[in-house]
C-alpha cells in the first residue's frame, strides 16, 4: 500500500500526539543549522531576486513546524540587513501527505505572524506568504523553478511504499517474522529495500529539480546508517524491536503471525555511500557536504522540563516509555491500518518494556544524515 | 471581536456541516460560471506567461470547494486547445479564514487528481499545482502581481468586524433587540455599517491590486441588496428572523436580551451603487459588468434528490427547515460565541418555524450581486 494512504503523524494536542512527542527531531532539527544558514547565505549572495520560495517537505504539525520556518525568516532577515539587501519578499510553502493535521498549522499561524510583526515590524506580514500544499514528495508539488530553498528533516527515511518484491508471494514470506531488514534477513530483503530506496530518492531529486531555480539549495536530514556501529547495522533496531512486541502478542493470540510476516515498514536508513552515489547518478545536483551525526534514542528530553515532572509518574516516563511515545506518535496511523487499533496501547507498552531492557545494555543511537546541495546551473 | 475569530462554515461531513448544507451557495456559483468564462477566455487571450494564478478567497471546505477549480480548469483546457495554446501551469490557491476545515480540502485531493488525470492525462499533476493559504482577505494574502484571476463567492458580505461605533457605549445599546439593519433600526446603524462596509471593501480591493499582475480579472459574487423588493429592504431579513428566534428565547430565560442588543452581525449587503461608488473611488479596477440576480432562500433543493427523500421525515424537511440548515452551517460558530452552545438546537427549530411561516406570506430571495473587474494597466 502507498505511503500516501498509511503514514500520517498523530494529530492534535493530546498525550500520543506528534506535538507533544518530537523533541527528538526537534534535536536533529539543531544539527542543520549549519548547514541551512550557510545556504540561506549563499541564496542571499547570488541575489536571484527579490523573492524567495521556500519549503519544508514533511512539515508535520506541531512545535517544530513552524521552527524551522522561523529559523529561516530570522537568519534571512539579519543577513539582508547585513548584506545591505532590502528583506526579499518570502514565499513558504509546507508541505506533508494530505492525512497531515494541517488545521493545527493554519490555526497557529495568526500568533505566529504577530509575534513576527512584534519582532520585525508591522510591514511583516506583507512580506511573508506560507501557503500548505498536500502530497508526497515522490513527485512534483510545485511550479518550475518556484524554489530556491528547500528543505526536508526527519522525513526522507520513509520510502514511498514498501518494496513491492517483499509482496510477490505471501505464502512464502522472505522476511518472516521482522517488519524491516534485520540481521537475520536474507540479503534478497536488504537488496529490495535498497531498490526501492534508489527509485525514490532519484525521484525526488528529479522532482526537486524541475522545481528549484539553477544555483537554488536544498538541505536534508534523514535518519541513515553508519557501518561503525554494529548495533545501528541497518539502521532500524527500532523495527527489530517493534517486531519483537509484535511477535511476543501473537502467542496471546492477539496478533497473526501471517500480518507480521506481510507487513514490512515503508522505511529506509541508507548509508552515506549509497546517498552520495544516488545523488551523483540522478546528476541535477552537486553536494556541498553529506555528514553523519549520532543522537541517542531519547534525546532532547533531558532539557524538557515539562518531561522531568512527568519522570514522576511513573514508568510511562521511563526512557523506554519516551522512546515508545516518539515512536507511536510517528508509527500508530500505520500499525493500525495493518495490525487494528485495539493493540495498539498493549502493544507501546510491551515495546516500552523492550526498550527499556535494551537502554540497560547499551545506549541506542540514531544515525542521523544531513546531505547539503546545490541545483546545478541553466 | 474580529470575524477572522468567530465565523467558520460547520466542518467536516455531518447532519449539520457545511459540506452537507451548501447548495444555495452552489446555485450562487452557477450565475457567476458566464463571467469566469469571459475573465479566462480574456486572461488566456492576453497571454500572460506561461503559468497562471488564480485564488478562490473564502473557498469553504465541501462539494463547492473543489467545483470552482474543476470548471476553471476545464475552461483553461478547452480555451488554451481552441486557441492553440499548450495548457499553461495552473497555480491554485484555496483560501479562507484560519479555522476552515482545510483538512477535508487536503483529504479530497488525491481523488481530485486522479479524476482529472483520468479526463486530461497523466501529465495533469505536473500542470496543476493546489496549495491553501489562510487568512483574512481584509488584507495581503499572496505574493506580488501573483495571480491572474481572483474569484470569491459567498464571502464578501462578511465584514471583517461588527461595525465598532455600534459597540461605543454598551449601557445604551443603539440595535436594541436587532442584530442586523431593520426597519426600525436608527439611521446611524445603517450608516455605521456602510462605513465599514467600505472601510473593508477598499482594503479588500487595495490587497488585490498588489497580488494581482495588471490586465490580470477578479469574479466575486456576495449577497447584496436592490431596492425594488421592499422584503429585501436591508439585504438582511434572514437576520431579522434570527433576532426574533433570539428574542423568543429571552422570555423563556435562555437568552439574556444585553446579548441580542450587544451582537450585530459582520455582515453587510451592499447595493450595486455602493459597490460601483467604492470601487471607482479605490481606483485600482476597471468594471467590466455589474448585476444582481435573485435567488430563493432554498434555492437547489428542488433539483436535489437525497433532500426529496428527506422531505418525507418530516417537520425538519419543510423548506423552513432546510433554510435554517443552510444558515446554521454558516452562522452557528458565531453564534455559539455569542450565545453558547447549549441553545443552538432549540434556536435553529424555533427559526425553522419562522422561517416556515414567513414562507407561508411570501417567497423570500437573497439579492445575489455578480462584480466583474480587470486589474487596471501597469
Amino acid at each position: 500500500m502507498d505511503t500516501l494512504q498509511i503514514l500520517r503523524m498523530n494529530g492534535g494536542e493530546g498525550e500520543t500526539s506528534y506535538a507533544k512527542n518530537s523533541v527528538v527531531q526537534r534535536k536533529i532539527m539543531s544539527y542543520e543549522s549549519p548547514s541551512i544558514e550557510e545556504a540561506v547565505t549563499d541564496i542571499l549572495c547570488k541575489n536571484f531576486s527579490e523573492t524567495m520560495g521556500m519549503t519544508d517537505l514533511g512539515c508535520s504539525s506541531g512545535p517544530n513546524t513552524l521552527t524551522l520556518v522561523s529559523e529561516v525568516i530570522d537568519m534571512v532577515n539579519s543577513k539582508s540587513q547585513k548584506m545591505g539587501f532590502s528583506l526579499p519578499e518570502i514565499r513558504v510553502s509546507l508541505n506533508d501527505l494530505p492525512g497531515n493535521d494541517f488545521n493545527d498549522i493554519f490555526v497557529s499561524l495568526p500568533t505566529f505572524y504577530q509575534k513576527q510583526e512584534e519582532e520585525k515590524g508591522k510591514g511583516f506580514r506583507n512580506n511573508c506568504f506560507i501557503s500548505c500544499v498536500a502530497g508526497s514528495f515522490y513527485g512534483r508539488l510545485f511550479p518550475k523553478k518556484s524554489l530556491h530553498l528547500v528543505h526536508s528533516s526527519s522525513s526522507l527515511h520513509w520510502l514511498s511504499r514498501a518494496p513491492p518484491r517483499l509482496a510477490v508471494d505471501a505464502a512464502v514470506p522472505l522476511n518472516k517474522g521482522k517488519i524491516y531488514i534485520s540481521k537475520t534477513s536474507p540479503s534478497s530483503v536488504s537488496k529490495a529495500y535498497l531498490s526501492q530506496f534508489r527509485e525514490d530518492l532519484s525521484l525526488f531529486l528529479k522532482s526537486r529539480s524541475e522545481e528549484m531555480v539553477p544555483g537554488g539549495r536544498m538541505v536534508l536530514s534523514f535518519l541513515g546508517r553508519t557501518p561503525a556501529d554494529p548495533a545501528t547495522e541497518h539502521g532500524g533496531y527500532q523495527w527489530e524491536l517493534l517486531a519483537k512486541a509484535l511477535t511476543s502478542m501473537v502467542s496471546e493470540g492477539r496478533v497473526l503471525e501471517e500480518k507480521i510476516d506481510s507487513f514490512n515498514a515503508p522505511y529506509y536508513a541508507p548509508s552515506l555511500e549509497e546517498v552520495r552515489n544516488e545523488v551523483e547518478e540522478e546528476g541535477s545536483f552537486v553536494i556541498n557536504s553529506l555528514k553523519a551525526f549520532e543522537v541517542e534514542w531519547d534525546a532532547g528530553f533531558q532539557t524538557d522540563s515539562a518531561c522531568e515532572i512527568q519522570e514522576n509518574k511513573g514508568k510511562i516516563s521511563s526512557r523506554g516509555g519516551r522512546v515508545a511515545k516518539t515512536i507511536r506518535a510517528v508509527v500508530e496511523s500505520m500499525l493500525e491500518s495493518q495490525f487494528g487499533r485495539e493493540i495498539i496501547d498493549d502493544l507501546f507498552v510491551k515495546y516500552a518494556e523492550l526498550v527499556d531492557d535494551y537502554f540497560s545494555r547499551t545506549t541506542p543511537i540514531y544515525i542521523n544524515l544531513v546531505l547539503s546541495v546545490t541545483r546545478k546551473g541553466p
